[in-house]
């Protein structure tokens, strides 16, 4: 593995795109840890694993065989900063594979933990798992147990779950797997018009996200917020050098009718520097209704990361057009994907029976 | 389903005898919310279901085989009212049968849950799980969430595993099951006397026992205690309407000898209004001690659900009578056959093998 | 089973060596309480059965048989002592073994526990489970449980993680295995020496590995401590009682050339009376610096059971001689042998395929 062969120096002289490699072992996915180490090719057989796995698990026997794929590998779930939802999604992607879980929430209650580095937390992890899926308020921290774990005789891989504000890789990937099943019968993902709009200041999901639309050719990026929680110019100045076409605005209604997908988030005031500072912004104009609907074009859909506040009336959920639920699930079935291609199972599953696709 | 097919308004305005058919599917159990939802057939029938189950979990090919039916599903374990005892008796259960576990105990350190409605909670768990078995403070929770859930894309099952002060369905089936066991070379429970004992006024296990023993012939129920902790007024009415016999005192000893069932219970001061309020009460008298053995018939039954404080003195515990150990095991057996009925195992269950019975 | 057959204050009148056959049943090892029950015999046989197990776990198809053997089982970790470390190596040895698991880390929190006994908690637990894997503050606490289920309807099996100051038997267990390991090709552990540095005044870690070290031939302990956390004379008089070679001194640098194994320990100020008495004692003496490797000899192992603070310096890691994170792995093995060995799984460990050893 690349990763074991640079110094921690070295490889943080890197740029993100020029670090993707390093996280490979023998060409394939190993450790994953932001978006920008994902490709079109890697996005595209991500979303046709992904799909092959959710038709294998309709039937009984299906799941059966996806069990025995890694019912020898046990994961552990180290999240330190706390989630139930995405918890939920990887335990879930875990077992449909077979592998056993364990699990690390809090380490403020150990006395075990008390005055022992991260580097050995995770490595006496490693001792016991075979794969360590982290979530964590410390930015970078994956990625530098991702490096201390390649560099020992156990190397691990490390899945990013969260760290920090930057990335959430694993939301961008089921983002983009939805888009792409929205989109299956349209062509695909590129050409399209995707709107992003509420708390772009803030919110991983929308910068990695963003990241891996580049990905796509003629892509339009949309971003619609009230003015303290616009987009930040890194996100910009990354887009101008992809030569991607995008447009910053905090009109959102007028943007409804030229979406082909609107992906709404909440208010992210568990950032806030000063506790309650986000409670002044006004984000009223910043909610889709029951009313938009009729703006939204018919082939167009309505993204959400959830969880959601106001941002979208439940009024909306019956609309065929909102696929944020079915948006949660398939982050499922991308996670399944993943940890199928790190311990190298896309082979079985393409030889599977005769599912389709 | 007929939950999915009836408004909230409309299906509130039911009895809880008639929203009984509308949580079946297929004429099968789906929603476990009440114990009013079951009758006679359905009281015989997952009795027999669960000791089925339990001779078949006597070997290891049995065990093997039971772990099989289910191994393609989840059960989510959502407790946001405590309970140990009862959550590892649904964890034991779900497991024999094979299921997947996840669990969310807390939700109050969860950034994720701040602003979600219980509505959105519930439909993220059904995406990942395949049956929800819930426990709250809130009254009437299990019941919003069946609706919610039986409305939307992916219709999951609810267990009731304990909702505000009134319901604790899968109790009483454990209760009506160690009864069932107790009394099955004395003709069943038709025709004995159950004497409950303790407090009355707030165990819901009492009132959920109360409800399903009127679906057997000619059961008399009395009930004793305390003055504070008395027997409510809608309990007798509902024996009323039913017309059943019954028999409310304060004086315990008197009824030991012609108990065929006593059912002790411990003060529920999780309950108290005002802090210390339980403290006061004197509960001396209504404690079954070694000496009482002797007025106990030889045949009668001693209960509790445990758990205890100073209601039965630890002495009682070696007594054959004393069945509250057994009882509490048969809370396993009892959730294992209302799962396979709700997932139609039942039928794979009568065919398994030649174990008898 | 003989605990079941002696009464509790006849069984407290023993030694922990005379109690040791007691805790076994049809000649085999049942309750794991301390490590005084270890005898050459035991401890010999277990290691092999932790290797063979070792081996057949590096294939798929090995992990699959492993599996087999006790998937109709279901172990309880009560870990009301916090342990991140022990607690997620019994949970790994289970699951290598396909034990499912349950656990209780916190009865605080839960209503159900209020004015419960323990004796009723192990009861209800022992309801829903094969194995009770148990930690506690509260010294003794695991061997009167013990006692408590075997005379109970259902005795099932309690595995000591820990208790009070005094015991942690598995810890030792695993330590041996280690030696066992490393001096494998020098004559196994007869007549090697064995040097504790640090904690020894509190570390149970030590107290239960000095009592195994007697089991073999030869072995010469030395004890290196500031005055303030020297070794205990009970300790020293057990030594003395067992005819075997001991050593005790302040000085820790002239040891590291005459030592076969040193083993590291940190403060643990968790058990300080007085908060914060710990950090007055000077350790500066007592920690392994990379300078320190040139005067190990070079085939000496460095242990720790972890986890470290400074006691050994991160850049010692990479010496081929420092083995504590094998160590702290070769104690999921151990555990796994143990349970193995609990539950009569030796015969057919030893009868897999062609595996060696």
């Amino acid at each position: 593995m690349s990763l074991g062969r640079i110094g921690w120096d070295a490889f943080q002289a890197l740029s993100l795109e020029d670090k993707g490699p390093q996280l490979q072992e023998d060409g394939r996915l190993f450790h994953i840890l932001f978006a920008q180490q994902f490709d079109r090719a890697s996005l595209d057989a991500l979303g046709r694993l992904a799909t092959r796995i959710r038709f294998i698990a309709k039937s009984k026997a299906g799941m059966t065989f996806l069990q025995g794929l890694l019912d020898h590998r046990r994961a552990m779930l180290y999240f330190t900063q706390p989630s139930t939802r995405t918890f939920l999604s990887f335990c879930a992607a875990c077992e449909i594979l077979g592998m056993k879980l364990g699990e690390v929430r809090d380490t403020s209650t150990s006395s075990e933990f008390k005055g022992e580095s991260h580097e050995d937390s995770v490595r006496t992890f490693s001792s016991y798992f075979d794969l360590i899926i982290m979530r964590s308020h410390v930015g970078g921290l994956a990625e530098r147990m991702a490096w201390v774990l390649s560099h020992s005789e156990r190397p691990v891989p490390i899945v990013n779950a969260g760290s920090g504000r930057d990335q959430h890789p694993t939301q961008a990937l089921l983002d983009i797997y939805t888009l792409q099943r929205s989109f299956e019968d349209r062509g695909g993902i590129d050409g399209k018009t995707v709107v992003f709009v509420g708390d772009l200041a803030r919110g991983r999901t929308v910068r990695s996200l963003a990241v891996l639309l580049t990905r796509y050719e003629g892509v339009r990026q949309c971003f619609v917020a009230p003015p303290p929680l616009r987009i930040g110019d890194d996100v910009l100045a990354m887009l101008d050098a992809a030569g991607c076409e995008y447009e910053v605005t905090t009109e959102f209604k007028p943007m409804i009718p030229r979406a082909d997908a609107i992906y709404m988030t909440r208010v992210q005031d568990e950032w806030d520097q000063v506790k309650g500072e986000s409670a002044d912004i006004d984000t009223s104009a910043y909610a889709f209704t029951a009313e938009d609907l009729e703006r939204l074009p018919p082939r167009a859909v309505l993204m959400h990361p959830l969880p959601r506040r106001k941002e979208i009336a439940p009024e909306v959920d019956g609309d065929p057009r909102a696929v944020y639920w079915r948006q949660m699930r398939n982050g499922m079935w991308i996670r399944c994907a993943l940890i199928a291609a790190i311990f190298g199972c896309a082979g079985a599953l393409g030889e599977y029976g005769d599912a389709e696709p």
